[in-house]
């Protein structure tokens, strides 16, 4: 019934024959992502517009071959482009990059899946504008929607992102175009400024799932406060974290700290961000212990974490005092807190070289993200990127690809309440489990809201060495295990955890595939991808120890 | 098919006789709107519980009887009880009427329908708990979920219900339970602090909608500020309003006035929530003209609109900053602002009776709901429904019920860019269509957000009176119709203008018809409800003007 050579046929027809990609070396790129996958892609097909999208999806329907679609596929940690199920031609989005709309008035801007952070902040930039949109910490070259329809976190007010946005147009599985909230009323004047239109809502349905392709979206743009401060703070230990949890939550409650303006890292994550492991130090053994990684030149002391947050406050008052209400209310807990302001980052810039010397990492970068050019005003960095690159022998290249240059590296999101014995007891599994399997244990988390904290255990290291792709993703899958059981649940899913929830205990899954049925009957788009109670992928877990062997280098 | 009988029978069975209500009074009273219907209610059940109400459905289904659910029914202006289609059962859900949960740390209720404003104020008040949840304008006595559902806005930053809010419990028209979010695993302990869940979201499909009855909802609740201030401000003419909107969507920007908190009521809207129509002034003519409404004795002096906002602030420091920079910022566009902080309201009530005498209005009830009990706080007033009985000749009764007092009220709620132009627009089609069909133009418009306004325009008038039902209806429809004409689409619709929508360009009311009749195939729930497309209701534009002659009162 599959009839993949027809297909390829249809689609160079329609949309020519060099944008139906079958060439190796691509494709081998296209079946690589930061841990082992055994996915096979055998074309890509890369759409200039959303009817070419449409004319994909029916060929696809006709011939019965399924369609796995990536904006532009920095999904790291996660899947990269890497398709859930085998055999599934990869459609590729990037050439959907066209910025529709931009409305400074009314602050919202329409863009493709093609769009990523850096070209709409630097549109912004062109225009200067006096707004700004919620990046995120990953590459400045991913995807708005991409990170959207992941349910993917913005960093600051607008940091959740689906909440931020509208608008959609949603190509589903038969080819057919879907505008919920307004859009599908030509005389409307209120689509982009409204989420939910009216009737029942659905664009929910068309986040992390396989029911359709969303081919443009708007978001909503923050304006720039008038006065605009960051912080940083470093905090001993966990007893030190733990006791500050409760007044983060109290500033989060009283609006001083707003959505995701707030992220703490361990000491391991913030060092994997700025510098590389320290073979010499450890005579090549890995895991780093906690001991030997506070030895190293760094900023933060002997501490254990690294708060940075900002404040986007209505006026120079308005900063005055959400600056005193913080430091007020955070001195007791953490060990320092400096905060930066126009005056101060002149200030340490001018000793930009001894302070670099001094404290082992590069002073004018830290400012610069924190503040002139900060990822809580819409400049995305490849700093994080770095990161990937930690178990590395080789040096971080210029263009970054942690797909290509075997870099190792397995994301889990768990939810946990904004609560500190939660957090401990979370904390508590990702050491055992990262230590457990030789891995250090990098931890991020961020806090939405006053109830809920998102956490980001990554398990990082080099896919070059032999027996480390199983031994990380064994890592992984008992660490989300454990913090299933606990019911830290994950809010976002990897190709590699597709399968991994348990099943509910009502009719809710079941509902999921009954609507997957009816908008694609012939399962054609994304088979696998957030599709519970099919054992999506379930062969993995089993196939994949035995199966993948070491690392291959792709070129 | 049909067979009503054998359904009484087995719901008697399955939830009591007496929960199975037949008696002519209540159904006439079930039949009544604030405007003319001609729907009738066959039978009205009253189930317990969840059990009973997936039972109550999956019996509807067995004999094909259409079901209609409310939760209290004051959806006043927009239908109240009545059904959108002739001849169906309604389930009235006052019973399930439990706060199942509640989570003084990480703030949010866990509720069933039956729950109201009133009820859960008082619940939080007895908890002592330093939370509030985000009420309405509208009863005390109308439920959470009644209003979550219908995408009502309540009042405040947490005024977006439906995005402060999560955790459905949900019986699909088959009588299966779901639960979006993390609802579904039991082990989690996250389903109450995050929205989205993992995979497909769903809730949004069932708000505004005909494919499920929720049974159970989570609403998260807000922090009471640290600092507490309200504000009333009036302004001139509409040429000021003009020139202020500029300043007000720049103060929504900053975060300074936060989501829904900030209402403007035009004079008219003003005077109508404190007194009844004053007959002798105009010798029993109507529509009331603006000139003599500017000479009634009211506190607001000749001014048009009337603003109230609040602001929370997170000390006595923040709380100075927010109000020097509103000060500053709205002096050249009103006439007078008064802020009210602790201090204020206890002079102001050591005045309250001459002040209430030279004002002509009730200065204690004023203070108390902008401050003391403020419905910025929490705290549900009564005070806008005494404005349905604006036209009565009778007085305002202790107990008031519009529905059974033939109080003529019609709502519309059209959604603008947050723009002068439009609002200029707006309240102009508002102004020509009311005093075209002898009505005052009552307005209220909102700004959830920088970006847009909801506007509220009301058609008041007195159902005795003869005729006046059919003028009002005609005044609504074409004022609606003009709405939606300039691009301002409705936000929510009533029993009304189920079917007032034109036909989409693209496919979505397909969809929407496809997944309905997925879930519903025997069309149980709710017929005609937010059911694009099939001409939902059309039936009444044609009959109800004909067939309807004078308002019969119920008792």
């Amino acid at each position: 019934m599959v009839n993949l050579e027809q297909a390829i046929d249809d689609w160079s027809r329609v949309i020519g024959r060099e944008a139906v990609i079958i060439e190796k070396e691509a494709i081998i790129a296209a079946q690589t992502a930061t841990f082992a996958t055994t996915q096979r892609v055998p074309v890509i097909v890369r759409p200039a517009n959303r009817i070419q999208v449409q004319k994909i999806l029916k060929i696809a329907n006709r011939h019965r071959v399924p369609i796995y679609a990536v904006s532009k596929g920095k999904n790291w940690g996660l899947g990269s482009r890497v398709p859930v199920k085998d055999n599934c031609v990869l459609m590729a989005l990037d050439r959907l990059n066209r910025i529709v709309e931009y409305d400074e008035k009314l602050a919202y801007i329409t863009v493709e899946p093609g769009v990523t952070f850096r070209q709409a902040a630097e549109f912004l930039q062109a225009q200067e504008s006096s707004l700004f949109l919620s990046v995120i910490g990953g590459h400045p070259d991913s995807s708005l929607i991409g990170n959207a329809l992941e349910r993917g976190d913005g960093i600051g007010p607008y940091g959740d992102r689906l909440a931020h946005s509208c608008s959609m147009e949603i190509v589903l599985p038969d080819g057919e175009v879907i505008h919920p909230g307004f859009g599908r009323y030509k005389a409307s004047k209120v689509s982009k400024i409204n989420r939910w239109g009216v009737g029942p809502h659905m664009d929910g349905l068309f986040s992390q799932s396989n029911l359709g392709i969303v081919t443009q979206m708007t978001f909503w743009l923050m304006a720039r406060p008038k006065n605009f401060q960051s912080f940083l703070f470093t905090i001993r230990d966990l007893n030190h974290l733990q006791s500050a949890l409760g007044t983060l939550r109290g500033l989060q409650a009283q609006g001083v700290i707003r959505g995701n303006s707030l992220a703490i890292w361990n000491v391991h994550k913030m060092v994997a961000s700025e510098r590389q492991f320290p073979w010499s130090l450890t005579c090549d053994t890995t895991p780093l212990p906690l001991d030997e990684l506070k030895g190293l030149k760094s900023p933060w002391g002997k501490c254990e974490w690294i708060g940075v947050g900002a404040l986007y406050s209505a006026s120079p008052e308005h900063g005055r005092a959400d600056r005193r209400i913080i430091r007020k209310s955070l001195r007791r807990h953490v060990e320092r807190i400096l905060f930066l302001d126009g005056r101060k980052v002149r200030l340490i810039n001018s000793f930009e070289r001894p302070l670099s010397w001094i404290t082992g990492t590069n002073i004018g970068d830290v400012t610069r993200s924190l503040y002139s050019e900060s990822v809580f005003l819409g400049f995305p960095t490849e700093r994080s990127t770095r990161s990937t690159y930690w178990r590395k022998r080789s040096p971080i290249p210029e263009n970054m690809n942690p797909d290509r240059d075997g870099c190792g590296v397995i994301w889990l999101c768990p939810i946990l309440p904004f609560n500190s014995a939660h957090l401990t007891k979370a904390i508590g599994i990702v050491g055992e489990k990262a230590y457990g399997h030789g891995f250090e244990p990098q931890i991020a988390f961020i806090c939405p809201s006053e109830r809920a904290i998102y956490m980001f255990p990554s398990i990082v290291y080099d896919r070059m060495v032999p027996g480390e792709d199983e031994r990380a993703m064994l890592c992984h899958d008992s660490m989300l295990q454990r913090m299933m059981e606990e019911g830290y649940f994950p809010y976002r899913l990897g190709i590699q955890s597709m399968a991994s929830l348990p099943v509910g205990w009502d009719s809710h899954d079941k509902l999921v595939r009954r609507i997957k049925g009816l908008l694609d009957p012939h399962h054609i788009l994304a088979p696998g991808r957030y599709a519970f109670g099919e054992n999506a992928g379930v062969a993995r877990e089993k196939a994949l120890l035995k199966v993948v062997g070491r690392y291959e280098h792709p070129r």
